[in-house]
């Protein structure tokens, strides 16, 4: 098997070092990860299984399948999970200092993707080794996962140069005529045989995304379950989002919100594109965007609370006079003006009310202030940010304009 | 907005009934849905809520986005979700003979899905509006969702047809040299300009899949976390399955286990392509696989066991000496030789050890006999039927023979 390693053992242990750090300033035990996106960010090896971190100490990978290949993925210990019954045997055996009698041990896991059936599942086998808690402990997954190492931001960065690269050699085919879908098909079709894995993972409940949306006109400005500034029309009920048959037409925006996967790791852009002229409305509205990119590209210095870039964002908003557009209309309006990317595409931080988190170096950020309009679409701009010392590094590499086509 | 309900009031109507009538045999007071594809099932709208069904009378699909649409596409009666801590409330408010003081309820949920986060909060915001206890029901929903419906049936159909078109128009592009993963992104191209929605959703916690597979050689035969026969290189640790960049080379098996989703249903199916022939000992277990799903089609009547067509199946491997190579190799054989399928690509019933489920019309089954060489790569095929009255009915619509290429 032609398998290595992709993250650096060093790398590795210094993740797990960190949750350490963390679990031991919260007084918990140790740690069960379970998803496998997780898994990737602390081991290197996303194959099925447990990871089970005590808060000192060292690591072990619980495989159900495949061991043999785990091996050749990670620098942290493998072992065979066996019969899933038998786990909290197998713990009690393998960390002996850990499950001592009488110790009641808080176990965190991230309950905010794993199953209930599983939680209970889990819950129950571990009580069998002690009496054990498992806890929630998403909420250290996520601000740890926050901060992204080079090795990250240079995987982001490989990812936003293939979007650039299949949305030119897209532009040539976004005509008057051709259906949002049939234009989607070729833009996935560039992103794919540039590695992108074929999916945009995503940690919410029931949310899903491929490679984004291209949406124009009033189909664009539909609403839809999904969390987020624009809706789309879809394929039906059972795809309600995202794009749809509806044809591109001449002066209307079309929004072009893309994205791929490159070694695990996304990119979020968006351009407004249109063939021939935007309604003065929209044009207005598209430069107000920009404007409120621009400024909190001024703004995001380390220190800057997240909660205060969105509330600039509505205070430009309402000066233009366009606060009931921003983010969705009406009832659907989205309540946030950007969002953490890295391995999922909704990662934290997250501009918006309340999230009271000063920006640090290393956050990577996709900025996306968008104004819909019913009944005539969507427009706006989305830029992916690197958090640095000296204040925000944009990584994007589209360039960052209204795509007039003729 | 162009919206109508794409499920239509009396089936949505006959579903509920069905659950309804499983809550009383089984003492269950209430079902809260909350995935996804459990709602559209249930409701024909997926928007982000709960669908609130009692054991009798009318359920409630409290939605928080998007209401209008919501509205739109369900005949269930719709109403807005509100302030989420207030559920229990609402609850109470809105079934006042269900929530009597007193009675303790038993209220089911698909916790098979759901998130233990999500999973507490609701157990507490329930627990306020009196005593209540939130079981798992997902055995009921899978059981239900098991036997399809003529609607579903047709659109299973439509999918298989899609894929058939797909593969049909990517077969001359199939040349030494190419990629696995160039060929996999012009099929996928060719599915979605025909409305595949992009992603071929899966129930398991940590599954994935896009548009299935397209493996060759050694690269096929590489284990992975994937719970399925055949693994794949795949792009790298963060993505190790599926296709890989290695080259498709002559005289090697070409696994082409290719699927798409087509107004929420989806289709399963595998070809083995070969450019040349195929060295003795894979062609021959290739013919195996033949005659596997031959004698499977042949015996899946109603009221067969679905594990006695697997037990079957195994016997088959050992008298042709291919035991060690079936549906995987090693450690790493999955231990199943079919599946479910419609929503998702993993339903109920599974042709496996200890699934002592007959047979009954309706179901829809994709059968895989498929064997692994580690080394030289992954031969099969795959159907998907209908089982009817009268026994298995293909849905697959290619031609069920071993592609040989020139």
């Amino acid at each position: 098997m032609n398998i290595t390693a992709d993250i650096p053992a060093g790398l590795v242990r210094q993740r797990i070092e960190r949750l350490q750090e963390a679990m031991q300033t919260e007084h918990i035990d140790a740690f069960l990860i379970t998803q496998n996106i997780d898994l990737y960010y602390f081991s290197g090896s996303m194959q099925n299984g447990y990871l089970f971190i005590p808060s000192t100490g060292e690591a072990t990978f619980y495989v159900r399948r495949s061991f043999e290949r785990a091996k050749l993925e990670t620098a942290v210990r493998v072992a065979e999970l066996g019969v899933f019954r038998h786990f909290g045997q197998t713990l009690l055996h393998d960390y002996p200092s850990l499950f001592r009698d009488g110790v009641e041990l808080r176990i965190a896991a991230d309950l905010d993707v794993l199953p209930a059936q599983t939680f209970h599942k889990l819950s129950e086998l571990l009580g069998a080794s002690g009496r054990c808690s498992l806890i929630d402990g998403s909420a250290h997954i996520r601000r740890l996962r926050m901060i992204k190492d080079p090795l990250e931001i240079s995987r982001i960065e490989a990812a936003a140069e293939v979007v650039a690269e299949a949305l030119n050699e897209s532009l040539n085919e976004l005509r008057e005529g051709v259906s949002e879908l049939a234009w989607m098909a070729r833009v996935e079709y560039e992103l794919r045989i540039r590695g992108h894995i074929g999916q945009m993972r995503m940690r919410g409940y029931n949310q899903e995304i491929t490679t984004g949306m291209v949406i124009s006109g009033a189909a664009a400005a539909v609403p839809t379950y999904f969390d987020g500034p624009a809706g789309g029309l879809g394929l039906g009920a059972a795809s309600p989002q995202s794009v749809s048959r509806s044809i591109v037409k001449r002066n209307e925006p079309i929004l072009i919100d893309i994205g791929c996967c490159i070694d695990g790791y996304v990119i979020d852009q968006t351009r407004t594109a249109v063939i021939g002229e935007l309604p003065v409305t929209l044009k207005h509205a598209y430069e107000v965007s920009e404007s409120i990119i621009l400024a909190t590209e001024q703004r995001m210095v380390p220190g800057t609370l997240c909660s205060k870039l969105y509330e600039e964002a509505l205070a430009s908003c309402a000066a233009s006079g366009l606060s009931d557009h921003f983010m969705g209309y009406g009832a659907d309006q989205a309540k946030f003006l950007g969002h953490g990317i890295g391995l999922e595409i909704d990662e934290w931080p997250v501009l918006a009310k309340g999230f009271h988190i000063p920006l640090e170096p290393g956050m990577v950020i996709a900025v996306e202030p968008k104004f819909t309009f019913p009944g005539q679409g969507v427009v706006g701009i989305e830029n992916s940010y690197l958090i640095t010392e000296h204040g925000a590094k944009a990584l994007t590499r589209s360039k960052a304009e209204l795509i007039v086509l003729p």
